[in-house]
């Protein structure tokens, strides 16, 4: 939707001017992405505050660049830098703003050889503060995603997919498989399938470890649809329940309530994550929950903002995020439960629908 | 395998002592699990010329660091760099190397900022020159992944897999199934499946549409085997072959199979790279092949060495590379054939086992 792209580009044009830059030079490729729909994988962007914009790819990427953003004038060439650094010398530019976060230093001396007397400006995180807030189309499709994420576990649940003697790798592929039938373009990361001692390492990649009754089973899981990251993590137990299990899960799912709670716009980043530290610190598991409270989730599975102890920021309407916290008792077992949900005046909309009910399968 | 990375970094260390350098951080993920056999995706690593090695990463990671690196001292913080720092400053250190192609603008700002006083010099591509070599365990494993790609290619095509009315997308899914059933442990990315006109874009994804007869079908696609990662190409045609395609297959095998001859100790990857691009050029293709021959493999699909014009650099033995050829006529069809070759003084070691040959399926 060429239309929604030159928007997003107007929008960072606002950002510009602000920094008294006639030009900026996008070097990340998913910010090139929601700025020209462009998907290749290589791929850099100027922005000219005079409204005049270039993309340039190589030529693997002739025709579907042509495809993806038609309303952009396309340079196609080996070196991606050369002629767009050409365009600004050429136009005489005297400043030009790039991604300090994303060139390296080699990339900068690289940047410096081809812009003599051009002054390096940086332009910030100026393009993922904008991907922060998101569109309707952008809400859809991720509502989308996780709906895909959503009946994918639904359908393994109904063919009693999480049971005795199948294996955490099993279970994954069965998901991932199952998200893909419903028309997932990809998996959103590795999935996270966790059984017994193992659910109690926050990022586990899944094993030959059959299940067993009295399990633990934490599955991290999403859909991408058109770029958009679902996430969502769901915990079970397999056959029956130990009381330590239905404590923590309690705990945690209590612990998640507050922070889906707190989500609201002009809510402080920092305070959403410590009112979720401090119901699990009360209860003893200061230390067993050992990573921030949530992020965002859009072209990436990872974005801005972020809900963790020590950021900075406040939510927005129609920002998506992830609440997930998790407490993880080493060698025992531990529990994560994760939603998306967007940030929005009338309190957040959830999208992530499968029941958080503690669940003995 | 701690012994391996140990010998590793001592490798790396050889080169800290010609930088005259007492430490360096590495932030390069990949080169990290190279140097550790770490895995997770938070990581940095501080190697010091006097043997004293220190692994970062974050309390996600606790339980998996101390597995997969017990032989390091660990440091488990949210902040990756900071403990690193301190170490440094601590010992009083007067100069650290680190990855200038690694560390971004904003990060080179952060490590000044937490080095007063400290040298900031750089490592170069050191430990992706190191890498380029592999060692028998990983040619083995290099091996074991393009067998696994070979039998998933090869059980498909049993299965008359690719056929008028199947898509390319339902083509993809089996193929990756397949690999994943023969133990990758994930695909190395995502798979190509390019029919009919769609083979013509080098990088094609998958799409809805349906094999025709008389379509090429170009698939390229790897697994992967314990982070090593596979990495073919081969293109069919289905049903019935038209004259046009005999021909710029037979171009594109003979092209392929120079460029195969020309791997050997000390040849330059520019030169090699030439012959190959010669060759098509000279039957009238030039403009139709417009990406690099081949490209070193291992830990990433893409690494040292490259092959393609402009590139400085010689082989040497134990360097695994591919060879991959194409020609791609718009809105027509397209062929690329690739193999991944061992180097070694008795000439290349093919990995890619499945027949070159032109097959009507």
């Amino acid at each position: 939707m060429p239309a929604t792209h030159a928007v997003r580009r107007d929008r960072l044009r606002q950002r510009l001017a602000a920094l008294d830059a006639p030009a900026a030079l996008l070097t990340r490729l998913v910010n090139v992405r929601y700025l020209t729909g462009f998907t290749g994988s290589n791929a850099a962007l100027l922005i000219g505050a005079d409204g005049t914009d270039v993309l340039a790819t190589d030529g693997r990427y002739t025709t579907q660049s042509a495809t993806q953003a038609p309303d952009l004038e396309r340079v196609i060439e080996r070196g991606l830098i050369g002629p767009l650094a050409e365009r600004v010398v050429r136009a005489g530019e005297g400043r030009l703003a790039y991604e300090t976060h994303d060139v390296t230093v080699d990339g900068l001396a690289a940047l410096t050889r081809a812009l003599p007397g051009v002054e390096l400006v940086s332009l910030g995180a100026a393009v993922e503060e904008l991907r922060a807030v998101k569109d309707d189309g952008e809400i859809a499709l991720l509502r989308q995603a996780c709906a895909i994420a959503d009946q994918a576990l639904a359908g393994l649940l109904a063919a009693g997919g999480i049971r005795p003697g199948r294996t955490e790798l099993e279970i994954a592929r069965d998901l991932d498989a199952r998200m893909l039938d419903l028309g997932a373009e990809s998996v959103s990361f590795d999935t996270i399938v966790a059984a017994g001692p193992h659910s109690a390492i926050p990022h586990h990649e899944p094993t030959g470890r059959a299940v067993q009754t009295g399990d633990f089973v934490k599955c991290d899981f999403g859909a991408t649809n058109a770029g958009y990251h679902s996430d969502m993590t769901r915990t079970f137990v397999v056959g029956s329940a130990a009381d330590w299990q239905r404590d923590i899960y309690g705990l945690v799912a209590d612990a998640q309530r507050i922070g889906r709670e707190a989500l609201a716009v002009d809510a402080d980043c920092a305070a959403i994550d410590e009112l979720v530290r401090d119901h699990i610190a009360a209860a003893g598991h200061a230390e067993h929950f050992p990573h921030g409270l949530g992020h965002g989730v859009g072209l990436e599975i990872h974005e801005a903002p972020a809900l963790g102890p020590g950021v900075t920021g406040r939510l927005g309407g129609h920002m998506p995020v992830t609440v997930e916290p998790g407490i993880y008792l080493d060698g025992r077992g531990g529990v994560r439960i994760e939603d998306t949900l967007v940030v929005g005046t009338a309190g957040p909309e959830l999208l992530t629908m499968t029941t958080k009910d503690f669940c003995v399968l």
